[in-house]
């Protein structure tokens, strides 16, 4: 069974329960990199009222329209009006205002004149006391202004019923800062895949305790829960079990009740004592992909929810999670496909021409990739030092330094 | 000041402090996405012990140096080792043990035979009854095998005090996996960057409220932490005041007091009411950065803790958020930087000359990138529908379409 094969009868599985699931109201401050699950339209317009674009004096264009730099309009200045809640009182003809950026344009007054297009003295010396342009003196206005100039209407970023995010949006700070300026406090989202994490064998002990001979340290739940983080799902449990049918049956239908994917570690390959292949039933398939490493794979049901299941050793979990549960679950965190990306490698690779070999690399200057340790399963010290998968398709037998090669992002 | 001059005060400003901040210790399952911030060497050999590469036969060489595929060694099957605790007894000469892949194979065997070199009924058959090479029958070899072969050695894939993880590493699942399976249960990583954002202004309400005519939703202070988040700091504080300067200091000393970074939106131009500036003292340095949108910066300390003082509107804010904090507060979050990316715009760009343009941009196909909204900084609708600011360098009046630009990802 090929790579490619096996990856798209595992998205064929995953995906139609993955994209059916359902929506979570959530407020603003939890839906960064959530994924919006319905168009968000503005209720209402914005500005909702006529707002100032700049700190000036609030005029009837009218009145400045003989103004120039030689000839200045000279107007009294009867109100001053902040930024903040409040209608401020019209303007009498003749008459200006004061006003800040942000502030309502009072009813009578269509146009905004900058600060520096008056005699005014600036507003940053203010307030040393009454001067020219603050309430109760005169301003002199040196250029004329149209109607609605420095103006921003109602309605004039964005109106009522506009569309503002669109449904399938990936949420970052711009997206919820857009939604906040609408008031929206809470957003659609769509519910996160729920993983559930299952490893077994009575060989694993949790990093921590003593470890006697014959145990090692399991790798797998954290790694795995960790992957499945970082790919947008939400690890809702995760437990560990040793070669027990019935202890893993039970942890397993736990698993299938509070999650949309199981996936579990160990117990799938040719031995006596295979604990995962001996407790799931007809519902899973398992079967040898032309992978190294991460050959022995299973997928299905069981109790109705879909598992996979990744061979016990940690760099065959962590590559059969990046081949082929990770695309689908990034796809349904709503990121966007990764493209493919060919390097060429620094020095020959030598490969068994029956495998699809997922070498662990290293991405270096230039465009190149580094192969680092050999093809073994166990070498988790060189997984540590990868930053990538190295592909080497399942009919080539060898590869020369500075030839392409397909490589994965870890 | 140029923008390039204000982001380069910026970082000698934030990153002495950031680069000193101290030392958590966290449990594996919260170490996704953090800076080991020591080396992290294997605390014991592994494997810790001698362990089956494969399902097969632990044998002596010796023994089974005569095997031919014409003429196989067959020996007694005197013992099974399934992997888990415990150490199997010694092999005598002359007799094989069943082994499963990670199981301690037994002293007084030097090599595993695999199973497919044999000719007993393949595991995958068993417990069908006893059969040829189980416990009690006898197996033939049909290849000789050297000593050490298909046994991993202990220490043979890392030895006690070799460097797993050097400090600075970007924790992945892959590195926690790594982590996991030397025993490691728990990590030192950086403090994250703390920071705290503060809005300001009477005219801000809090999404989900009523506002009154004069009054707008804030956008900043969920915009803010929702980009400081990404950029890898830990949101401690958040809090908005009205102008009363008195109000804001208490706020920001409660900020100075639990952040690294204290972030403020509004107050900060040339009105009348700029409660930012009325209340921060000699500290802070305000000044007018030749950015567009974004132009009125100011940034220093205030009781000793670093702040940047950004503008109130939304799309300035976001902006200058991504200017001139996002590179350092990533650098931080030990991101590698960011590399510069131009693209070729879709339309002719008109911008004034004497201000670096930060326009909103879609990312298009074959390296474009499309201009949408215009310059004005309150379309907040626009920055939704973006991906990248686009920048229009300060002595650049005009840009033709087809030319390159510089972008930077939001």
């Amino acid at each position: 069974m090929s790579v490619e094969q096996h990856r798209r009868e595992v998205e064929a599985l995953l995906w139609p329960p993955f994209a059916g699931r359902g929506t979570d109201r959530v407020a603003l401050a939890d839906a960064l990199d959530r994924v919006l699950s319905a168009d968000l339209l503005a209720p209402v317009d914005l500005p909702s009222f006529r707002s100032s674009q700049m700190d000036g004096y609030a005029v009837r264009s009218a009145d400045v329209a003989p103004a120039t730099d030689g000839a200045p309009v000279v107007l009294p200045v009867v109100a001053e009006v902040p930024a903040g809640p409040g209608t401020p009182a019209a303007l009498a003809p003749g008459t200006v205002a004061r006003i800040m950026t942000g502030a309502v344009v009072p009813e009578g007054s269509d146009a905004v004149v900058p600060v520096e297009d008056t005699d005014a003295v600036r507003f940053g010396a203010y307030p040393a006391g009454p001067a020219r342009g603050a309430v109760g003196t005169h301003v002199g206005v040196l250029a004329p202004r149209a109607a609605g100039e420095f103006v921003r209407d109602v309605g004039s970023d964005v109106r009522g019923g506009d569309l503002v995010l669109p449904a399938g949006t990936l949420l970052g700070p711009h997206h919820l800062a857009a939604a906040a300026s609408c008031g929206v406090a809470s957003l659609d989202v769509r519910a996160r895949v729920r993983v559930a994490v299952v490893s077994t064998g009575t060989e694993v002990v949790e990093p921590g305790r003593a470890a006697a001979t014959g145990q090692v340290y399991d790798a797998n739940l954290h790694g795995l829960a960790a992957a499945a983080r970082r790919a947008g799902a939400d690890v809702v449990l995760t437990g560990r079990t040793g070669d027990d049918p019935r202890e893993l049956a039970a942890l397993l239908a736990r698993a299938a009740e509070e999650a949309d994917l199981v996936l579990t570690s160990g117990g799938v390959s040719q031995g006596a004592y295979e604990v995962v292949k001996d407790t799931l039933g007809d519902g899973v398939t398992f079967r040898s992909v032309a992978m190294q490493p991460g050959g022995p794979q299973g997928f299905g049901t069981y109790e109705g929810t879909p598992i996979l299941t990744f061979p016990g050793n940690p760099v065959s979990a962590q590559v059969s999670f990046v081949v082929f549960a990770r695309p689908v679950l990034e796809r349904a965190a709503g990121r966007p496909a990764r493209e493919v990306e060919t390097r060429t490698v620094t020095g020959a690779i030598d490969s068994p021409p029956t495998k699809q070999q997922m070498l662990r690399g290293r991405l270096g200057p230039g465009g190149t990739v580094e192969v680092v340790g050999g093809a073994g399963s166990h070498l988790v010290a060189t997984m540590a030092a990868a930053d990538a998968l190295v592909e080497v398709p399942e009919d080539v037998g060898r590869v020369e330094a500075g030839e392409s090669v397909r490589v994965v992002r870890l």
